[in-house]
């Protein structure tokens, strides 16, 4: 499988296996017990990382991240093992039975991912607490700037006036919220997220950027949310969603949108057909997850009535993304081992890698898809948006960073 | 069915049924037979063209369009009658049998349409003969501008350089590939159309350019094309491929793409599911033809394992597009009466007022989608495209356009 590169695999013997034409920086990874061998041949997407996470794929030169790029992008996506197909074909048929996330499981599903502790996500997150992907206007613009231009793109998108009245699915930490309230001035912004963590500090934030009466976040589910909005914005959230609540999904914003309303959903997708999320993911990471399709998105963006005015696909922005929190992760590393444990630390070193060179090498990317009700809710062609966003880049240059 | 305006039906006994809240300009359509009031009840989708073309249904104050654009604005489209809702089934299931759109088949279905003669599409057409939807940058610009400005925004998001060659499916009279030889400057194009009255013409217009040796047009199905290509263009052609055939389509011009390559496809779409294709259209209009849903062209570009870049999404330029269209060949009416006859001009000014309203009321919009084989093949972000577009307008300026 590997014919560029230099990888050696140490066999728990000490034998040396060599792969690759020898070219580039060489990379050597250690197999502790004959089980680990057999774990990796027979189910890699699962396998290689609970092997390294359990410390039994030791990596003696270059990282896990250089592995994985390595073999990702050697790796012949059209022609799978049969093996890896079976898995495939096992995988779909049991991730929509794990995706059913009725309230009580997306609450849990939630806790064990985002409420690790403020203190964890600050060592790698910008000082903004943007925890999905960037919008990097140039090679090798700060992560902090990228996020900044993120939630510039977004309020560019979402034609703010003043009196709107905007519910955000999925707040965080509610930087994105504290936005359009402090920069793009919206009358109102309802944050609702499910997890305590996020809500705390969303709402500590708002009180220290006196935004209390125009922003509110809340501790709910979005299919608990009542009234209608002017706009309605949702990043890196429907990944939680699940493939079996899509219809539900977009019924449900149909419903909260005004009649001239505009959507705008940020989320993680795939191109392969048919899709199936990273067992390892779903299982260590985000249980309840499901990476979609845009055909599986608009399926049910059809079904519920809603029309699509525009979907830009940001390709290899988040390999960028997590590139940053990786690095800045690892400068950190031994503050995260104080507060979880060296275990902890693999597993997390392993999801930023991996989540990496999926971006980078497979066909993984994140769409930015404008929903609308009526087709003449958006302007006939898109320069309003970068107009837009030089009105919002002079009010940014006004407002004192620290009020937010 | 009709709660706003002043509609008056006339019955074939000379009873005037009046509709509405009496607002607005009057609208009087008289039925001359009592079978014609049963046919436009029952299956209004397919009958109400049919009546209008025969003499049927008679428009005594307001024209059809009046009339469409009154019962389409009223259209309750989420409450269809049953016997609608029947009709749609079971055209669901027979318009797939009939797409099947062989290379017999699709020529036959071709010649129908565009071998009517350059003379009648030069009666309605802007000089450029472009015969899709234009891009109105702002509202009221001419339509001969708006339609110059489709290709330099087709041309920008194809990423041209000096060396390519470009493939354009369904070339037309030549106006696009004429654009991207003769102001975009590529070295190469080749147009491929099986309209023999297209293909006279184009070739007559590259020599009159002076591009025969960088412009060539052949009378060929697309599928019978060879050999890769930078770039691959189609507009205005997908919508006669049928949805039995979309893997096909994707699966072939994957092929004819090179690694780096970009693909612009520029096609009439809808967002209803199930997408059910006006039964009148295909039966007098366009036989074999298809309008997708998004979420069906992406079905099979992602099984093609190809990677969808962006996606415009042009609402209501095709209303205006169609609009200017009707407003011409009305004014040349008599011109077109004298080629062909009464019946057929009654025909075409159902064909394009009720595409009009379409565009204006329903779900029917043009999408773009770029389309790549590798995710790198196009910038990060947006902003080359109206870059593009400033410095190929500075081209146009200094080309004199009695070249092309």
């Amino acid at each position: 499988m590997v014919r560029r590169g230099a990888l050696t695999v140490v066999s728990p013997s000490g034998e040396r296996l060599n792969f690759g034409d020898g070219a580039g920086e060489p990379i050597v990874a250690r197999l502790t017990d004959k089980a680990a061998v057999w774990a990796l041949l027979l189910d890699p997407d699962l396998r290689t990382g609970e092997l390294f996470t359990d410390g039994r794929l030791v990596m003696e030169q270059g990282t896990i991240y250089d592995f994985l790029s390595l073999v990702l992008d050697n790796d012949n996506q059209e022609n799978p093992s049969p093996i890896v197909q079976a898995f495939d074909r096992l995988r779909i048929a049991t991730q929509l039975w794990r995706q059913r996330n009725d309230l009580g499981r997306s609450r849990r599903n939630v806790a064990h991912h985002y409420d690790l502790g403020d203190a964890f996500y600050a060592l790698f997150l910008d000082p903004d607490w943007q925890y999905s992907c960037a919008y990097f206007e140039y090679p090798g613009q700060s992560l902090a700037d990228a996020q900044l231009a993120k939630k510039r793109h977004i309020a560019a998108k979402l034609l703010l006036e003043p009196s709107h009245r905007v519910l955000d699915i999925g707040c965080g930490w509610g930087g994105l919220a504290l936005y359009l309230s402090g920069v793009a001035g919206v009358a109102e912004v309802l944050g609702v997220t499910l997890s305590e963590e996020q809500i705390a500090r969303a709402n500590a934030r708002a009180l220290a950027a006196r935004l209390t009466d125009r922003v509110k976040f809340a501790l709910t589910d979005y299919r608990a949310v009542e009234g209608r909005f002017d706009r309605v914005v949702s990043v890196g959230m429907f990944e939680h969603v699940g493939l079996g609540n899509y219809d539900a999904f977009f019924q449900t914003c149909r419903e909260r949108l005004a009649d001239d309303a505009v959507m705008l959903l940020h989320t993680i997708g795939c191109s392969d057909e048919p899709s199936v999320t990273n067992p390892w993911i779903t299982r260590y990471i985000f249980p309840g997850g499901h990476l979609p399709s845009l055909s599986d998105i608009l399926k049910s963006v059809e079904r519920a009535g809603l029309i699509v005015s525009d979907i830009e696909v940001l390709r290899l922005h988040y390999a960028d993304t997590l590139r940053a929190w990786r690095e800045a992760f690892m400068a950190r590393r031994a503050e995260a081992a104080a507060m979880f444990d060296e275990r902890f630390c693999r597993m997390w070193e392993y999801y930023l890698a991996m989540s990496e060179t999926a971006f980078r090498y497979e066909q993984v990317v994140v769409f930015q898809l404008q929903l609308v009700r009526r087709q003449d809710s958006v302007p006939l062609i898109r320069d309003y948006i970068a107009a837009s966003e030089l009105d919002l880049r002079a009010r940014e240059a006004a407002i004192v960073i620290g009020d937010l």
